[in-house]
């Protein structure tokens, strides 16, 4: 077997969609399995993706006036039951510590749990922090003059999923979870209005994946939040995926954890909050939103590699010629902020090097052979389309800087077109049956109540991912026949 | 009470320098300890301070060719028993996952740990990763063109340390932890000596601390490793701080995990290791190297906020004006890449804002007033020496800069004067516990056994803390009197 045909031994996206991107996560070093269940190592080429989402994020929540800071991985079980939802929603997938020593078997040659050092009160890993940071603010926060407190932590977390799949659902993983406290309602809702859309903006113009902004159900809120805002993206097949979520909070762990303030009137009040992640999930959102049976498909505003250069040669003679013009191609390209590699490794033939740069999502591939040599020419592969064009040597900086934003505007507008087609509006409950089947996001009218939004879940296993903002046409509920403020987006989600 | 008053309420260094050091790390903002015992909370000022290390590092790091990666959280207890020395090492600090689930409690209002959901087997958070990471290197090399594998991992830690303190011994702690696969013995040993250095070059250039640098007693090696290389610094009080390690791990974790890979030759062997880190501990060194009285001192190249504009005025027409000449100030400042900010609030005199600069560190200060308007000049202040002088509006952007690059070079020269003078060469064991006494580095002759180091330690709590690599003259052991091929560098530590 050649490494060549190795390479292209992805399942195909039509066969079964959830074994290409199990088999692409994989093939593509991205992530695997560990030895511990249902937690991913994240390889090099994967964590490279990640650093960039989280340089430009990072950047993005600073010029929102946001400072990042640490808190405990671990959280007392006590702190968990203060806010009754919140216990409701995560006691149920805790990772527990209930000891801090081992000892030597006595038994045998390994090491067992020391019964002496068991602790008093358990902790938990972070299943997110609201809990562990409003206790701290508590000390924080005094005055009104203390508000807004602005503040975001890069993390690890840990939720004791049964189901686990890399990137989308995995018992750890890692994010960023913002946690805003504020002197008004009024104010805390800008903000995670406000965080909503740097999360959409990000999604769309950087990850060239669409997004539909909404609030969620009450049944598909956050646990502990007065409402949550949220981004949904229309997956390859037609499914849905959260993208991020921003909570508003009230005084839910304002009260839970007592942190108090004296308003500028020398009243007393419960300080207002927000809560707002992202996570490495985000990956997987972005594999499924441009991804095809040739590999990666990256969008060049986050491929850890935009360019690279592939020489082909029959010489050493020949290959020092090439390199030699490539030298000065990659300068003017670094020069222009855009990272490029050349790949010159005889121990591999230009045909494997175009199948794993295919694989890996490399926006722009790059060959220059014996003729090119000879005309001042080069082969230019795009990777969103696979167009190949020859052109010349002068000015290809240029080419290929326009080529890049062309390339992260043009799987955007697949992206979008894509739901777009697969977006329909349906008035009865058949219709939507039937439309759901074929993997469509519905715009449809719903009574409002949690009850007929459980039996369409239970029925369909759609959800309602969310009440987008751009609707406010009042109709009745497709099932029901009672009225509807709006249509509301249902899909079955990952 | 004013704030200004509070401000300067820290214990003086001669009083009590630990107790120096917490206060300020808590009146600076830099962190405090939480709810969980030994875990901190760093707060954005602290974490600021870390974000610009990891900045540094990281690129460093990549200019050597390393990639980051994340491997998983916790590690199955059996993993840690595979290396001999390194269960004894880390068994006796882990934190022990055995569940995963809480529920309801029957009898109370709570939460409590399902009985149900016992793991099969425990988990630990790791403490270090060298038996996660290896157990997955075994996947990931086969032959000599997979090495050498160059790793990096940003994460956080948890070594369940009885005694704690802030940034210097906490439970949980974030850290890089390079691990890096070899072919051969030799560079694997060049890869630790390389590390070694990168962080010697980091904390003398960055951090503005000289550091011995040298390698470590058998006593005093890493869990699991061959050769402990390290970069030992001096504290203000004389003791040492261990700011970095780098280790040469051998076959040991290759054998342990059965990592093997063909060589050229179509020979098999295990891969040779290395793994090294420096964690948040390093904010507790560098404060302790440079801060004073007043507050903290810290370099110019890893302070968050490098400059601080404060105006002084009677009138809102005056602070307009002041305003007005200050905004070009900080766009040509900008322009150079100095962090600067303008604290024109109207809630604080300018004696309090002097003195929270001053214990924030913030090593230059500019204030312009009335008779600066007039004069077209500002008053300079560095925090360093806290001399003040004042000069012409007209090219303070490269006055300012230079006088960073001024504080930079002065602060590491009087650190490295600092311990100069108080390093000393005794050749007999009363002469070492008297100088011990007055807070010195010692270097000494010792047999090399660990009988002779124990005893030293017992008797005066001093411990080798390298062999350093710059002296080779032989010598008699000051406590035995037999053959010491050099002397080693002895001092209470941190």
């Amino acid at each position: 077997m050649t490494m060549a045909k190795e390479l292209k031994e992805l399942t195909s996206q039509d066969e079964n969609y959830s074994q290409w991107y199990q088999d692409l996560v994989v093939k593509a070093d991205l992530a695997e399995n560990s030895a511990v269940r249902g937690c991913m190592v994240i390889k090099p080429y994967g964590y490279a993706i990640w650093e960039k989402m989280q340089r430009i994020l990072d950047d993005k929540f600073k010029e929102t006036g946001h400072h990042n800071a640490y808190f405990p991985l671990l959280i007392p079980k006590s702190f968990l039951s203060r806010e009754a939802d919140h216990v409701e929603g995560f006691a149920k997938e805790c990772a527990v510590v209930t000891h801090y020593r081992l000892k030597n078997d006595p038994e045998g040659s390994g090491v067992i749990v020391d019964p002496a050092a068991r602790l008093e009160e358990e902790l938990i890993i972070r299943p997110t922090s609201e809990t562990i940071i409003w206790n701290t603010y508590k000390n924080w926060i005094q005055s009104y003059r203390d508000l807004p407190l602005l503040i975001n932590q890069w993390a690890n977390v840990m939720r004791w999923e049964m189901r686990t799949r890399l990137f989308l659902r995995t018992a750890e993983f890692l994010w960023q979870e913002g946690h805003t406290a504020h002197a008004t309602r009024e104010e805390a809702e800008v903000e995670a209005r406000k965080m909503q859309n740097v999360y959409a903006d990000f999604a769309e113009n950087y990850m060239a994946m669409p997004v539909i902004k909404g609030v969620k159900t009450e049944s598909e809120r956050f646990a502990g939040a007065v409402d949550t805002y949220t981004i949904e993206a229309m997956m390859q097949d037609g499914k849905a995926l959260q993208a991020g979520t921003s909570h508003f909070l009230g005084q839910n762990f304002g009260k839970a954890f007592d942190v108090t303030f004296i308003d500028k009137e020398g009243k007393t009040d419960y300080a207002w909050a927000t809560s707002w992640g992202v996570s490495t999930r985000l990956i997987g959102a972005l594999i499924m939103s441009h991804s095809d049976n040739n590999g990666l498909v990256l969008p060049p505003h986050l491929a850890p590699i935009q360019v690279v250069i592939v020489p082909i040669y029959r010489s050493a003679g020949q290959l020092a010629q090439i390199s030699e013009k490539v030298d000065k191609i990659i300068t003017g390209l670094k020069a222009s902020g855009i990272s490029v590699i050349y790949d010159d490794r005889d121990t591999k033939k230009p045909g494997w090097k175009f199948a794993e740069y295919e694989l890996k999502g490399v926006p722009v591939r790059l060959a220059m052979g014996g003729r090119d040599l000879e005309n001042n020419t080069i082969e230019v592969m795009r990777r969103d389309t696979l167009e190949k064009e020859t052109v010349t040597c002068e000015g290809i900086e240029a080419h290929v800087k326009n080529l890049l934003e062309e390339i992260q505007r043009n799987i955007f507008r697949k992206a979008l077109e894509h739901r777009e087609k697969h977006t329909v509006k349906v008035d009865t409950y058949d219709q939507f049956k039937e439309k759901l089947e074929e993997g469509n996001f519905i715009l449809a009218h719903w009574d409002g109540t949690p009850e007929t939004e459980e039996r369409i879940k239970n029925e369909t296993k759609a959800t309602i991912r969310c009440i987008p903002f751009d609707d406010a046409t009042p109709g009745q509920c497709m099932v029901t026949g009672k009225p509807s403020a709006q249509r509301v987006l249902f899909a079955r989600a990952y």
